[in-house]
């Protein structure tokens, strides 16, 4: 059976959220749930909800790293905090098998880059966004890309890019259940040529890539639209990216409410399109995705959302559980493999 | 008297559209136009719209530059094409004081860079771009935040990135009548000591420049959102950042029309919000604006969009005038060396 630690203590409505999210993945999953944080707290949690006992064991920690800490001092004041302890016990043999946490991200890529060792061949980890877009793609009809890195590293090599890249198939192919997921390294221009020194090389390694479908270079403008399921970049253009597309949903629903407030026939219209408005919301949500994974560790981490609800933390152990079974950690040392015999 | 040159065969719609722009323009400004393209052509289309014949020169030039050209082999091939004979006029004292053309873009810098200098202290010129924000700002409430570099420079040094924001400053406080706009640098974090070396390094800079209101760093999510006015960035992730909110824009769009179609109560409902969309419309609109300035050349150019109609063609032109009047290159040496003295 696949065990997944899970940081009760981490995010914004933890612990309640979490608990509740595992309470709900004990009974509509196979795994087994190590809860990990205030076992008092936890244990009173679990007397309220419907949960599995046979699948759902807590493990005592006596920390709780706060959100808006500074990562590496909170992890060096903190050994016993629930995320050092649960990556601990991921990392220990035997434990458990993958890693989710709700808690600060910095707090968890470095957590995760302590305990954790890399994948052979991966010379940098990455984490992994989730963005909706236009279009539906894979067996599950998911209307998600991913977009790697994040984040995590800021400036990357060629080499860093094509590692991504590889990871990010291996990745999408199990949780988008596609196959073949479309590769994409985003530039200003479709063109080969086109993008800074690191791009040009990654994209003539990807190009010789067996086993991929590498479509070549993607503009900012094929994001939303979903010409490629898996999107390449260096962590600081990937953290614009995100956080820009956060912002114009923002403005969105600051229209959308001026609009609802601001005039009785407007308000008719809002409430006319409501079907349509909730069904959007339906296909981009993020909860249903789980979380965002840290691709490259021999262990898998979700990093899901800080204001997780149940629901996000629920489908977070789904995904997790998935990836363990089918071998994340081996397919990407496959496809890491594949792309350095053309390095 | 200011006199604009404009490259009357360079965009989607000209010559039509450029003339007619051209002819509105001289029946509003003080300045006097001088079509540069297909002479008959060009006295043709005069022929058909009013405009004051007193404020309207043509200037002859036998070929024209394609859209979908390659700039540098188009410019070789083609010295007699009424951008480069523009650009020329524009660089010899007398005849021309500024430029506006719609054509390919990377033609217009490329002829930009070849026939003109750069302002004393300017290392790089950029490509600034308008983004409309959900914020009003200056004495024209003008709703557009400026972005550069824009895709002219993959990328920068510290002190490119300091240029960039002390010439973005000298145009913004012209053209949105905006004596103090606020100038950020763009990043992954709000922290002076987020981003890479190049930001963290110019960000020490501009904290230390006298006469300008550096707000620090700001984020994707806070584009959008439009707090700042100026915002400062590496031309690779500008361009990215640009083509991600056009297709943003395109995606809510393809929405509204699916919506509008979908089913009679979603159409009844686009109706009713008809009056909203189209002042979301108003305020966002890019023809408003003009275009995009060339920034740091001793002649100022105004890059307007390819698919410029004749109202966005006279608004570039009397962008142009209002700079040159206001004397945007004295400015702009002024706002640089002032920066200097703290690099």
């Amino acid at each position: 059976m696949v065990t997944i630690a899970v940081d009760a203590m981490g995010g914004d409505n933890a612990p309640d959220a979490v608990v509740r999210g595992a309470a709900e993945a004990s009974l509509s999953t196979d795994s087994e749930v190590l809860l990990v944080g205030d076992e008092k707290r936890i244990t009173e949690l679990l007397g309220q909800v419907r949960h599995d006992p046979e699948r759902i064991r807590v493990h005592g920690a006596s920390q709780a790293i706060p959100m808006d800490c500074k990562p590496r001092e909170a992890l060096e004041a903190m050994p016993d905090s629930s995320l050092v302890v649960a990556t601990r016990l991921v990392a220990a043999e035997g434990h458990a098998d993958a890693l989710v946490s709700a808690g600060n991200t910095g707090a968890v890529i470095l957590a995760c880059a302590t305990a954790f060792k890399c994948i052979p061949g991966v010379r940098r980890t990455a984490l992994a966004a989730v963005i909706p877009t236009e279009r539906r793609r894979g067996k599950k009809q998911d209307p998600f890309t991913l977009l790697l890195d994040a984040g995590a590293t800021l400036r990357v090599s060629a080499d860093d890019l094509v590692g991504f890249a590889m990871m990010g198939a291996a990745y999408a192919s199990i949780v988008s259940k596609n196959d073949k997921p479309r590769i994409a390294l985003l530039s200003n221009g479709t063109e080969p040529t086109k993008g800074t020194p690191e791009i040009v090389a990654a994209h003539q390694t990807l190009v010789g890539v067996e086993g991929i479908d590498f479509i070549g270079n993607v503009e900012g403008i094929d994001i939303p639209r979903g010409k490629a399921d898996v999107i390449v970049c260096d962590g600081f253009t990937g953290n614009i990216t995100l956080k820009m597309l956060e912002g114009v949903s923002q403005t969105v629903t600051n229209l959308a409410r001026y609009a609802y407030r601001r005039k009785v026939s407007w308000k008719l219209a809002m409430w006319l399109l409501s079907s349509g408005i909730k069904r959007i919301k339906e296909i981009t949500d993020w909860q249903q995705y789980g979380g965002a994974p840290i691709l490259g560790f021999d262990r898998l981490c979700i990093k899901a959302h800080g204001r997780s609800g149940p629901r996000a933390i629920r489908n977070a152990i789904k995904v997790a559980e998935r990836c363990v079974k089918q071998d994340l950690a081996g397919r990407i040392e496959t496809h890491v493999a594949a792309a350095q015999r053309h390095q």
